[in-house]
């Protein structure tokens, strides 16, 4: 077969430090309460690479940009997103698309959204779909302690 | 390429009112507990829409069926599916099958899955798999406190 | 359309017994917790079988190894595994890939990610990319009550 499918899961708790900023879905947005974690903690980000890498086989986030690899520590989630499509076509895989649903109560997305399908179209070179739901209130997502992402990409042999 | 890949989530609350009727997958399930939300509130339709629209391109439930087209407001989740599908369709995209997993501690699903397969696949004109899957009594789907589903749809070029 | 794609999710919460072993991605863990549930509740294994039969129709855990079918009682996660490929076969669908994301606070998984995918991918007969996220400490795999797993699997027509 030459043709792959892949999930990513990603999940970052809000900072309690306000003047963190967020970036999310490879944007910045001002105004709005950051999030924690390591390099920029852009969940949409992290879980589009988690995608595409276990898609093409080549790794995952852990693997690629881990511990071995410091030079990646604080990459922001375009860099690490631009780097994990450039792996997976090293090794023969071009991404066909990607879709990405962002679940939290903030912030709202649609009014960006269609800029922040164009900021990620083009670092994957691919038509990458990004919607955003609440979870009614309910769970970690609906208390407003962090955001979770999940991505699938669909990839094929060059 | 000519195939797309969609992932949809979607969450709502029980309702507080004993009145509210369950609407699930195409489905009315007598003797249930309601659903809270928007129109009926059926979480594997809204999930199966969302990715059917986000694999082809043509958006997302927000886009489509907001606040700027009215009339959608209080459609059953059959309708919205139906017309995901149109949408997708105009826009050059068929769809392949839709996969749904419901995730919650009731209603027991097993008993009207081929039913309920029936009716999805019906609406979206592919196959539709849905199963139903409990959390072992663990966050907010295990204690009782809502639903959630998530669908993934592949489409193709027509 | 000769390719259909599916999605499971499965749960299970942590055992109290500390005797328990973990079964997870069809590997057995010395020294941790094991898991609550039917067989051996390796949630990566149950998540790719429902994976694997919902995207080529044949069913899902439930109905394929339920209460039916009481010879797959206590079954390991690689036996229903195997079981969910060769049922997906003999009604003439291959597998041509499988991702599966683990979300939980332990165990590590990264030390032995290579070896799970080795086994699964033996067991399945084709690519397995397993890979494993925390979730930030939010939510019920972040308080460590119990282990989360998501699998996505492209099946084609033989
Ligand atoms: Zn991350
Ligand atoms: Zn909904
Ligand atoms: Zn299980």
């Amino acid at each position: 077969m030459d043709i792959r499918v892949g999930t990513g899961i990603d999940v970052h708790a809000f900072s309690e430090d306000p003047s963190r900023p967020l970036f999310l879905a490879c944007l910045r947005w001002p105004g709005e309460r950051g999030l924690e974690g390591h390099s920029d903690a852009d969940v949409a980000a992290h879980a589009a690479c988690d995608a595409i890498l276990i898609a093409s086989g080549v790794g995952d986030l852990g693997t690629v940009f881990g511990t071995e690899r410091p030079e990646w520590a604080g990459a922001s989630g375009s860099a690490l997103l631009a780097e994990a499509v450039r792996l997976a076509r090293a090794d023969g895989w071009a991404t066909a698309n990607v879709s990405i649903q962002i679940v939290g109560q903030r912030p709202r997305f649609l009014p960006r959204k269609a800029e922040a399908e164009k900021a990620m179209g083009d670092v994957v070179g691919a038509p990458v779909g990004v919607s955003a739901t609440t979870t009614d209130r309910l769970g970690f997502t609906g208390r407003g302690e962090g955001l979770a992402a999940i991505a699938t990409a669909l990839v094929h042999r060059i």
